[in-house]
């Protein structure tokens, strides 16, 4: 059964692609209102494509772009989630584009062929390798076997404004044993992976206030107190010189990485050198003593993203500045509480500073790590079963940045989302010249396949 | 004859007053070409005043503005040089002057007249102080007891670019026994002081440069080096907590004051707490145990002007910068050698900054502090003449920022310069509604007549 829906895969391939490249030509632009009408008619397009294969499919109107969720089959196996976004990112500078972004091509690259279009790889051509996958299925064996149920956005690239609200309205509906989301990668462009640990972010904006008014620096200078002095003492404190973090109980929640995954982690082989290389670097500058996917996956950080006071433009002013602000975020793990360390961090802040300065505390976004429950059967199913489809071990992997809906699914229907994607490093998503390559395509679709008929193995979980 | 001067001063007061209110009419805003032809207008109603007495005038012309030069007198006295500007800062934002700036008015003020108009105070009114004592003098006396160089630029508001060039080639006219400079002002506006210390600057850019491009804190965070923490590193390693600048040799030159001159400003009873009240501060941020105006006059400084890195705009962007920048000045004082220094600087941040960051220095003013030899009789002499005249007990006194015409005058002619001036601190010079207080212009010229008199009891020094 399964050999015979994988063969039927490659025998259709031509006509998925066209599929896609349809889906593909709509200009479902969400943050520019100028394409309001694209992003409806990629909507449309769902609704009547998931109905072809006879998904009982609605489109709800949101105060932004609508959400299409549709059902399909029954059975004992799970009830599978299936979340993706039809909408895509602007295309500007479109003169670095070489071909037109909503005109989808193949084209043929040394490293094989790929899908030219924006909306390729982020998220259209991710979210058709399912649902080729479940039309392949039916179209092979008649019915899923399990309840499917499709969710798709249209405002994932502006923020998803209106997704939480219909969540918590529909929470009955969308409420699965499994959730699979594909918005995600191969690791290093070559193993496939399920990311299970999403490092959670607490933003901390402070500013620093001194004399009233900028000063002079012959008249004051020496005598008053300068903030932009004031912060980099704050700044420079943050960290030990082991750039371990000085904030009073900020790792109270951080936890070892349990030793199968530091295993899986040390069979990855990891490239740091190249993954530093790439961008001008040469040595992991994180905490010492810790490996270098700690420092990026599983270890939380503390880094300035921006700082400014006084004179900055070309030139020279000998201004004694009366502000310094800086941004500053953390990128948390474990069980780390973001609200306990921003009070920790606030009043050590406070601490630093002397009488004459004041400062200031902006509230920015404060969000807990993701962590999946990885001992459930359905991680190791369909980690093995990407194994299979990819001939290389598939691992559990860490994600330094944040997948907000992963955290939306936990709070809101309480399942641990299934990160799994197949789209490569130098995709150029969110850039001109997106693209997938034809490869992510057809073993993406073969590896929910594969998926599929794992799952069906599982009781009701 | 002393006596019958000054009363002179108060029964021509009318006439002192015409006078300045037409120069005061002349628009000689030198930074802004469209008033060129009014610097020159000033240039001429100078030439043409100071011929009206006797003066062998000529009128320069530089690249720029004119610069006026003449001379008057003989006799066996000193040779005195007195320079001054008569161009005058812009007047914008104009609709904050509360009279017209270029239509001088006497205007009633609860602690006196006042001369309103641009320039009144910087440099005109205080400029005239000089010339109305001579004129004032030859009127009464029939001729000055020694050579008086007037040397006049208009481009003191716009960097003097001619004004060097100028003097080195005219190195023999312009050299004098004595150098007279009105262009500062009374001690917390009521105390006559000479100014005799300026302090120096050294001015220093570092930019800091990691990755090649800004990465997201999500993927590189805690893994890259962050450009910012380096620099706030840096920043905040520049100060021990005693406030002690920590550069290697950076005090070398940097002597105690002289006994005398600390009995003199202990005598001046600087309200230090409502100096920094004025800009909302409290307290004396410098080095541990100076005094206050040791720590604006004759202590060095190490101030950051500027720093900027990442995002600074509103909101917050999770950017892991390439590059974080700081502009550094050093005040300077005593023997302090600004080349020196910015080596030692330069070497310390050289050994601050890790594998993986480069750092890159701009090149920016450096020079040293001047210091006026005050063992010499004619400072004390103009010091008993204006304590005379105010009542107060004149001082010797320190100005944290620097003027450069001073230290022009001791590189070139070889002369220590008196800066004697009679602003007020409330004056507004550079800003609107700029006003010369009429008892700093009456006793300005007395002060000027009673230093003539005095000078004139000094054989040629």
């Amino acid at each position: 059964m399964l050999d015979a829906t994988l063969s039927r895969i490659d025998i259709e391939m031509k006509q998925s692609l066209e599929r896609l490249f349809d889906f593909l030509k709509i200009k479902s632009i969400s943050t520019d209102p100028a394409f309001r009408k694209d992003c409806d008619e990629a909507a449309d397009w769902l609704v009547s494509h998931l109905q072809s294969f006879g998904a009982k499919v609605e489109k709800f109107e949101t105060g932004g772009h609508p959400i299409v969720k549709g059902h399909l089959g029954s059975g004992n196996g799970p009830h599978v989630l299936f979340y993706g976004h039809y909408d895509v990112q602007p295309v500007d500078p479109l003169e670095l584009w070489e071909s037109d972004p909503f005109e989808p091509i193949i084209e043929d690259l040394p490293s094989g062929p790929v899908i030219r279009a924006r909306g390729s790889s982020d998220d259209k051509g991710q979210l058709m390798t399912f649902v080729e996958a479940c039309r392949v299925w039916i179209t092979q064996n008649g019915s899923l076997p399990f309840k499917v149920t499709f969710f798709f956005e249209g405002e994932e690239e502006s923020g998803s404004p209106n997704l939480i609200p219909f969540m918590k309205k529909h929470k009955n509906e969308i409420s699965s044993d499994i959730v699979l989301i594909c918005d995600t990668g191969l690791f290093e462009s070559k193993v496939p992976s399920i990311v299970t640990m999403l490092r959670g972010i607490l933003k901390e904006e402070i500013i620093i206030t001194g004399p009233n008014k900028d000063l002079h620096s012959g008249m004051y200078g020496g005598i008053s107190t300068n903030p932009a002095k004031i912060l980099t003492n704050i700044l420079s404190a943050l960290h030990d010189e082991n750039r371990t973090i000085t904030i009073p109980g900020f790792y109270d929640g951080v936890s070892e990485l349990p030793q199968n995954i530091k295993d899986q982690w040390g069979r990855l082989n990891f490239k740091h050198n190249q993954f530093l290389l790439d961008v001008g670097l040469s040595t992991p500058a994180g905490e010492q003593g810790r490996s270098a996917l700690e420092m990026i996956w599983s270890r939380p950080t503390c880094e300035i993203n921006g700082i400014k006071s006084g004179y900055i433009n070309e030139g020279f002013k000998t201004v004694l500045p009366s502000e310094a602000s800086a941004k500053i975020s953390f990128r948390l793990v474990g069980d780390q509480d973001p609200l306990k360390i921003r009070r920790s961090f606030r009043k050590m802040v406070k601490n630093l500073v002397p009488v004459d300065c004041k400062v200031t505390f902006l509230e920015h976004e404060a969000s807990k790590a993701n962590q999946m429950d990885t001992s459930s059967l359905q991680f190791e199913k369909a980690r093995e079963a990407i194994s299979e489809e990819w001939g290389i071990e598939a691992a559990f992997i860490g994600c330094g940045g944040s997948i907000p809906i992963a955290g939306h699914f936990q709070q809101i229907t309480g399942a641990d989302p299934m990160l799994i994607g197949f789209a490569r490093d130098d995709d150029q998503i969110h850039s001109p010249n997106e693209k997938y390559d034809l490869e992510s395509f057809r073993k993406g679709i073969r590896s929910w396949v594969r998926i599929i008929n794992s799952f069906s193995e599982l009781n009701n979980v």
